[in-house]
């Protein structure tokens, strides 16, 4: 047995035998204890602090003297001094190993810290980000060994943390040597290493320890909404989200007429390119000036977008999404740098990620919600809806996942609807009908009350009623139904069929009046018979493509189902089935999962194995192609009715509210819907 | 023994049995021979050519029946009737084997065809570039298996060529669905591997059979003058030359004028750094005007240059050498595309090779010259001198390699000279001067007549006689002193001192007057006493840098000297020994290498391996830093005088006129002196 004395790592329990006058760090490290260090045991990064138990006798299994570590050291105590130390913390390098000891190393210490998202499955995201820093000390030029400044910092990187020789962005070689001496031939690089490359490549360099940390976008580029999110990648946090309008808008509200501009205009897809790169660089600096940090310490963004969107971002032209057979120019990931695609409010030598695609009409924003809903680790059959301008709609268990995208249209979003608008203060986003006395009571986004509640008039004084948002119209439509204001096909009745003055003419139909404040000056929301049909439209179409994919699995229910998207957070399940959008299942089954594609590109920007996953997962996926499945167009029609049925869940007479769940790191809300973020817009 | 047929290959001899049927293109594949097929044997590139010796009985050891192969078929005929197909020329790929038969591989089929120098030394460039074609048949898309483009031409790539797989460039992914659907999945890709990574990469692809070729440019860029050869990538052959001043001069003409100027101004070296970008993007889009190319076409690109002029180049601030230790921001090679150095006018992926540095003073240049003139393979003691604006200068043989830099600044150029100018038309290149009358005689680039041939004034009437270029001034100050006019500190004397009036008064000093045609509204041109000790400061940096290469290698002579530089091939071996430019050698041991640099450039576009060799001969050459070696300064003073000898080779009272040697490929003049190659300025 040895003589040396044992160490024992908690929480990992990893333990060994190490010399009297091992560093901590050092024996952290040759036993594989998750303990970081981003200046390599020189004392001045903090990185490696660490909770020695003295005195805690017999704690696993060893009897731990006062004197188990060296005595705290002048390096400990100008750090103290200079930062603070919490109680009790010693520095992993400094303190030395003397006897048995119980060593524990705080979350913060771990380099692969894990990130919990406030979601309904406890899912962690496992920090394993692929860009790091490395503190090093270079060897100073010397005119008899004529090595270049970055043949020295590669040997430096080499040497004293055992990695494989990388290469260096150019731009790194402009800033390299003021570092080196500004520095006093001490840097911290950022050091990228792609799961895909043997080679590690410096993608910026600061002189001395570089405290002001890296930081990551995950982005989800939607055909509607850009929403990006800001993570610190050494902790996982969400430093800030913010999201702003497509600004492709403007050439077409959905892909398909996107594709036509391009095909109808030459030039167009560059002109859409250069608007989508303009408005990401827009977004970075906000972002950036939004969490008060310098835009070029953003060295990653992961992009996760439909086809059509991907294609727009990397510079193709999109034509060939807009026929059969729908052939992508690349599926698979694509590995970039911020550079390629003009990003240049971020960092230029940025390493850009792009999710790989699962068909043409399945994007990597569906493989970002595979990634983050992991239907093919589900036991049950689960059916996971992405609801957007595209809904991406996988349903499978361990066995089988299939994937499709169904053209749902902006409707859902609150576009093209009379009264619609983006979920923002003021939108209404809740609405209950009295099948009764056919009156409507709303709240609005901003305040918790409802509108016949004591105090909504001074509530919502400021924000004032303006409209009505995605999940109002869905709710205001399925109420029309429960109420019996409309009929299967969807008819609005008549103020003489329904018996309420609210039932107003409108051109050869009819339209309910929710709110009238034009006496007011205010707006007069009314929800019309086109603003009926074009939900309808979208409903069906969510439904169908839903409906094919059960076919291909030849099933006819699903276990669960997991509403996500943008604003699928918000959705009201009941009113979701009253409507007609999703397959009845138990409401107990269904769940929201927030933002699932913003999800899935957070979980790929914060760990690398996440990346190799999604690559593969995407490749055992079966992709169903609506648009030229015959029995889409028969689920489509079949959808279109809204059947009478009396309230599906009569002992759930108050709505519903699903919590809204969205990942969090502790931090600010990191995936909510478009309306509970600060809007960065205008 | 094998009863299939025996097939032998010419010119390599290389032999073995097949089974009848086989085409001859797959006999020569398996036996490794050298032959070219870019379509993969479709029989539509036509560039595996083969001559089969029908008949020629017993011809290395083989009786060849006249049905040896098979009979001509429809896809030679066809390729016969468009494009013509030399008498007894075969299609490798259609012809297939019948019998024993003897198969000659002409130099235009051969993959790695030898582009022969016309210089001193016999040596050959064997074809082995980075970036080849390849034309591959590609799947079609298929909606049931939703593969992107770009991925099933990678894996037609792999089967088809059996490739390792590829990565593609960004600028690929945008022209590629175009490309597929034009050539009706027929595409031509050029393929770029990287001698320092496991992975190829694609940087462009046409549509069908590319027929127009890919290009490559090797560029000496200097201080004064850039200089680039447009290289056809298949054949090594030089279509097309040509030079521009750097415009850099106008931030200073010598190398530590342009650091100091970006010392002194903020930006200064984002300034200079654009200013020869730009520089080059003309040069680009000139010499592919010149040789009628689509510029896109040029799809490789190698730099040599001085350390200043590299980091200037790569975006660099090159404070760092203007002062010791001299370090260098990256002394290895530096690979990257076209566009991370903003050069558009090339194939915007166009792979940049940049050679490796030696030291801080001594560049790739010098990298260049030593792939070129390999001193390192050279038994006797050789040394190798590059003059420009900075003489590089190596001694070496087998045993060691020393090398270093010397500041001669522009005099040898003929900047900084009275009546000096760039070597063109008009300008002065020799001259004589008789020792009795002390009356000069002189030729002009452009005519081969001395200025007191009949029909002088006639040949000269259109270029006129406009100034004195570098190998001109040399052989004046040299013929200065030999006629006596000069004493050994380099004073012009009186004219009462020489007794010809052509010596005037030139301030306090006095001037040697070799022609005045201001009488005609002409120039008057003379030596003066500044010109004189400007030469004298260039000759001196030049011989002291060469005599402390000898001091470190402890010898007191060479054995042969190697005059490189834009304009070594004319500077007179006799005239620079008399001035002292070089240690005194027999003078047929001087040799002219024309633009060694520029040849390693072209060495290094044409040939992979040579990249790797030099990489590897850079580690190897020991580097003498002048600019601290105190002997420097002492043989420099040394060196001021020009010793008052008598002509040293009196046998040789004409002047030697040494071949003016250059590389070529059987085209134009591929690497002669600046004056000589088309001026492309203006």
């Amino acid at each position: 047995m040895s003589t040396d004395p044992l160490v024992v790592f908690t929480p990992s329990g990893k333990r060994g035998h190490f010399p009297k006058g091992t560093p901590v760090l050092t024996a952290a490290r040759q036993l594989g204890v998750d303990l970081d260090s981003v200046c390599g045991g020189r004392g001045i990064c903090s990185k490696c602090q660490i909770t020695p138990s003295y005195g805690e006798f017999s704690k696993h299994g060893v009897t731990v003297q006062d004197d188990a570590l060296s005595e705290w050291n002048s390096v400990e105590q100008r750090y103290d001094d200079k930062r603070g130390l919490k109680p009790g913390r010693r520095l992993g390098c400094q303190a030395t190993i003397q006897g048995d000891v119980v060593i524990d190393v705080p979350a913060e210490s771990q380099v692969h810290k894990q990130v919990v998202r406030k979601a309904a499955s406890a899912r962690v995201i496992e920090m394993a980000p692929a860009t790091k820093l490395y503190f090093v000390e270079v060897q100073e030029p010397d005119m008899h060994e004529p090595t270049g400044d970055l043949e020295r910092l590669i040997t430096a990187l080499t040497e004293q943390w055992d990695l494989d020789a990388p290469t260096a962005d150019l731009r790194v070689l402009s800033k390299l040597q003021i570092a080196l001496r500004k520095g006093n031939w001490q840097v911290t690089v950022a050091l990228h290493q792609d799961h895909n490359s043997a080679v590690p490549k410096i993608i910026d360099v600061w002189s001395g320890l570089h405290e002001a940390g890296i930081y990551g976008l995950a982005i989800d580029l939607g055909s509607t909404t850009v929403a990006a999110h800001l993570t610190d990648l050494a902790t996982g946090e969400v430093v800030a989200s913010s999201g702003i309008m497509n600004p492709q808008i403007r050439f077409g509200e959905d892909l398909m007429s996107r594709v036509s501009y391009a095909m109808m205009n030459k030039g167009g897809d560059q002109e859409m390119t250069r608007a989508v790169r303009d408005a990401i660089n827009a977004l970075t600096t906000e972002i950036a000036q939004e969490a008060e940090i310098d835009a070029n310490l953003i060295v990653e963004t992961v992009f996760v977008c439909n086809p059509v969107m991907h294609h727009l971002l990397l510079g193709i032209d999109p034509v060939e999404l807009g026929q059969a057979p729908f052939a992508l120019a690349t599926s698979k990931s694509v590995s970039l740098t911020a550079r390629d695609l003009d990003l240049d409010a971020m960092n230029g030598s940025a390493q850009i990620y792009v999710l790989p695609c699962i068909a043409g009409h399945v994007g990597a924003d569906a493989a970002a919600v595979a990634l983050s809903e992991e239907p093919g680790k589900s036991k049950d059959l689960v059916l996971v809806v992405d609801v957007g301008t595209n809904a991406e709609i996988l349903l499978g268990n361990t066995e089988r996942v299939l994937a499709c995208s169904s053209p749902t249209g902006p409707a859902f979003e609150g576009a093209q609807i009379s009264s619609g608008q983006r979920a923002a203060p003021g939108a209404i986003e809740r609405i209950e009908i009295n099948p009764e006395t056919k009156e409507p009571r709303f709240r609005v986004i901003g305040s918790d009350l409802w509108s016949d509640d004591e105090g909504f008039a001074e509530a919502t004084a400021t924000t004032g009623i303006t409209g009505i948002c995605g999940s109002g119209i869905i709710e205001a439509v399925a109420e029309l139904r429960l109420a019996g204001l409309m009929d299967d096909s969807g008819l609005i009745g008549s103020h003489e069929a329904t018996g309420t003055p609210r039932c107003v003419p409108e051109g050869r139909t009819h339209a309910y009046v929710v709110y009238d404040g034009s006496a007011e000056g205010g707006p007069r929301i009314t929800v019309t018979q086109g603003d009926i049909r074009a939900i309808q439209l979208a409903k069906s179409a969510l439904y169908a493509g839903a409906r094919l994919l059960m076919d291909e699995m030849n099933v006819d229910k699903v276990d669960r189902v997991v509403l996500a998207g943008a604003f699928g957070a918000h959705i009201s399940s009941k009113h979701a089935m009253v409507l007609g959008m999703i397959p009845d299942v138990p409401l107990d089954k269904v769940q929201s999962a927030g933002n699932a594609a913003g999800t899935g590109a957070r979980i790929a920007l914060c760990n690398i194995d996440a990346r190799r996953e999604i690559e593969k997962t995407v490749g055992e996926i079966t992709k169903v192609e609506t648009a030229i499945e015959p029995k889409f167009q028969d689920h489509f029609v079949a959808a279109n009715a809204i059947p009478h049925k009396t309230d599906p869940f009569p002992e759930l007479n108050k709505i519903v509210t699903l919590p809204h769940v969205s990942f969090n790191t502790g931090g600010g809300d990191g995936g909510g819907e478009g309306g509970r973020r600060r809007r960065r817009r205008g």
